[in-house]
């Protein structure tokens, strides 16, 4: 901290300071939570280009790209492929404390996603019919990890270790390398969770290269992991050639308080959520006036001790909020309206307000429950739905690397009394097909 | 059945045969496969321009478009809601054995997919910290049914019985009805699900009103169900705003045979599924050469009998295939390769081989499971994936009319440990703020 930033302390930092009395509140907190993603032309453009360059020669446009994008002087995609032995030497050279960190870590995001995990079943009706659903995983998956300062091993944990939990026969990473810089952190995370190759491409040839395989890099099933707005175009594009996961809008906080715990805990968790970039949203909903304003000046004497401090300045007079609300009721029903990625319920009897939550993609429940921990090692996943499509969506799971196929074994005797209804409805849709296939099991 | 066409009976139907000893088999039936939805430029300028105005003014554009497109003399949206008594006055219309049928229908639809439904759940650690995933149904579904010949009464039965069962508050159905027709076995089919509010509109606008809210129609959370180009457009434009269901392709069986069975039986399954449209895939894989000749000869026979022979013709004739294969093992190692929406095991020892497919939407098991039964009133769920997405999606379920959060309740105790891993690693990504609140949390 240097003395300049110690002198403004004081200062009144910029965040919105809402009412819910106030007749405008809900038009206001609405044009608050709004975020769409602009629609990016040169982008579009150069991503259609990367990719049919990509489905028509290979290897060839990868390696081309990769030469102009990210600055490598490299003429073969095997020098494209880093060996096993490298993410492993880079696990080795780690100091300890971060090798423990990273396997303590993976050890409980694992311990957690072998709960998810579903299993196939099968029941027999009376008559010899038997009905089901089998579940297998998928064949092949990508893991796009993003090069520069968003390459975060948390990053590399959080997606691959459900993909191995479900099963994945391989798992294939992809990590832009600018410039050759490699980041040890993230090729400890690859050997730890077990992935089995690594290419140093990224943007949206490496998703060109996983979805429509090239002649080094197989085909994969389903892309998983964020990045930047080629890749999220890119991702976009390919869906249907392949599954992808959730393409992530930017990180929210939602922090419920009654005015117990500590302001300056409450005000360094809008931080963590505010320092990842100016469109990040962190948002206090408080019944107690006098709680607001501790946690405000809290914010102005936090706020510049933080090396991100221009990050977080600009995404909490932009994105940021303090609410004072009437109950904590009405800050439930309004954390269902906003349903945040993150929810911490930051208060003394948080327990017994869960169930009043309809609407999150994670509840941080209690003082203690600080989102930090579960980005990193509390166990569950940190791939979250974001942009209130936690009404409709969950965080990532070992699900999403599992797919389910119906088992239909229909006895004889099932036919005869399944047919007579197929029959039926099918002649009432119009298609004679269907009824008589089903017509032609049945014994007169 | 005419007497020309009676004449024409024996007459070769045009149908790829093929053998997989063949040099070019394996690019040969790649083609065959490939399938992809041509972009039109003139379709999405005109989602583009719907979407707009229904956003923009609500009731007024789709009240508006619906008189335009559907030729409905209408001037308020509340005249384009259906009251739930006439839902059930079609119900009771409806001839006894239609009406059973639904019944039983959706009671085998109903039993099979509670089965599916997700449980919470938690789990406490040693140290008083609690970890789970909470699972919450949608709180409001759009059901889009398409209008004239492919509104399908097993389709609402289909996408309203899982959200049902999900616990999905509000169900909203949208069927537009051209000219003021109404199937009357789409709206007893409205009432037996227990669908909770119809509108009679549909295409772009209807996807819009759901996505976005009108001043009449509440905005749903997710929208499911089948529909034209324009839906289609539509529901992909609209995904991130609420959620939708997969864009279905044409639809496709792959029928394993090894000789045993009835080849008049394979030949009308072909049928069922050729008769969708001319796009759906038909293909035999069969162990057998005389059988294959003689399911060719029961396709030559049986074609001219069927209503709907001439798209039956055209589909087997553009998409469909007989082929030869060496063994069963080879026929299974083919059918994850095409990863078939609806894969039908017509053998005798079919149950044996169910472990060896790993990529297929559903899987009949035996001479008896003939799909039609599927597509009615088995159990499982009808809406299944196509285009090779099998490798890496799932039938419609209960699962999808409900959503996951996770629960991360940490004890002071679990605080201490979890912190200080939590603050290493938020360190080694430079997120310092992350780091602190965690910290603020260890005691010293």
């Amino acid at each position: 901290m240097s003395p300049i930033s110690a002198t403004t302390a004081s200062a009144r930092t910029a965040i919105r300071r809402l009412d819910v009395r106030e007749p405008e509140f809900l038009p206001t907190l609405d044009a608050l939570l709004a975020f769409e993603a602009e629609a990016d032309e040169r982008i579009d453009a150069a991503v259609t280009e990367i990719l049919r360059a990509v489905r028509t020669t290979g290897d060839t446009a990868v390696v081309e790209f990769t030469r102009r994008f990210d600055g490598l002087d490299v003429h073969s995609m095997a020098a494209l492929e880093l060996p096993k032995s490298e993410l492993h030497a880079a696990l080795e050279r780690l100091p300890s404390a971060q090798r423990e960190a990273l396997t303590v870590a993976a050890e409980r995001v694992r311990a957690y996603h072998e709960r998810q995990k579903g299993e196939s079943w099968t029941f027999t009706e009376a008559d010899g019919t038997r009905l089901g659903q089998k579940v297998t995983p998928l064949d092949r998956v990508g893991l796009y990890v993003p090069g520069g300062r968003a390459s975060y091993p948390s990053s590399v944990l959080m997606n691959a270790i459900p993909a191995k939990v479900a099963g994945v026969g391989e798992l294939i990473m992809v990590v832009p390398t600018p410039r050759g810089e490699k980041n040890p952190l993230v090729l400890a995370a690859a050997a730890i969770t077990g992935v089995d190759r690594v290419f140093t491409i990224g943007g949206a040839q490496a998703v060109a290269a996983l979805a429509y395989g090239t002649q080094t890099i197989p085909q994969v099933d389903k892309i998983v992991g964020p990045g930047n707005a080629y890749v999220a175009e890119a991702k976009r594009r390919v869906f249907g050639t392949v599954g992808i996961d959730m393409v992530a809008g930017p990180s929210e906080v939602l922090i419920l308080s009654d005015g117990s715990g500590h302001a300056d805990w409450v005000a360094m968790d809008l931080f963590a959520q505010a320092e990842h970039d100016e469109l990040a949203q962190s948002i206090l909903l408080c019944t107690d006036a006098a709680f607001i304003d501790a946690v405000h000046e809290a914010i102005d004497r936090l706020l510049p001790t933080m090396p991100r401090r221009d990050t977080i300045a600009k995404s909490l007079a932009k994105r940021g909020a303090l609410i004072r609300v009437d109950s904590l009721e009405q800050a439930c029903a309004l954390a269902n309206r906003i349903a945040p990625e993150h929810l911490e319920l930051a208060l003394d009897d948080a327990e017994a307000w869960i169930d009043r939550i309809r609407h999150a993609g994670a509840i941080f429940v209690g003082h203690w429950a600080v989102e930090a921990l579960g980005d990193y090692c509390a166990g569950p996943n940190h791939v979250l739905p974001t942009m209130r499509s936690a009404r409709f969506s969950s965080p990532l799971g070992t699900y999403d690397f599992q797919k389910r196929t119906s088992i239909v074994n229909i006895s004889q005797a099932g036919a005869q009394h399944l047919g007579r209804v197929a029959s039926i409805l099918a002649h009432g849709e119009g298609l004679q097909a269907h009824a008589r296939s089903a017509e032609m099991r049945l014994k007169a």
